[in-house]
């Protein structure tokens, strides 16, 4: 079993204006010294060992599903097996 | 300036019907070997030095606006001065 997390990020042409409202909610809040919120979605997945190798089981989720690869891009982490 | 990371996921004794219904689509695609997906949120924050400690403005922000402390948890990761 793998313990895999990916971060899927708006790529850094790509406007947030969901991170540039929560930005401006936490300035209203008093925390002046926010520059930048950018936001993204963060997966933990846990997959068993089997014929395909991880990476690319992981590689193929990602762009048939957890990541529109025209706007977003992503990274991903493989833990240790356990 | 510091590049903070911060990550808001579900308590674990929390149900994560998102991460089900993406673990149930990612089967249907043939992926049988995920076993299971828990999906959270993943925030880049650019943080300018200022008199409070930069954890201390990361945790505040986190409690008040990005994470739902009854649902949910957080961690972060403060990246080099830059």
């Amino acid at each position: 079993m793998f313990d895999v997390k990916v971060y899927v990020t708006y790529k850094d042409s790509v406007l947030d204006p969901q991170g540039e409202a929560v930005k401006g909610a936490v300035h209203r809040l008093g925390f002046s010294e926010i520059d930048e919120i950018r936001i993204g979605k963060y997966f933990e997945i846990k997959v068993r060992k089997s014929a395909r190798p991880v990476e690319t089981v992981i590689e193929e989720i990602c762009d048939k599903l957890l990541a529109n690869v025209n706007m977003e891009t992503y990274r991903y982490e493989i833990g240790e097996e356990v």
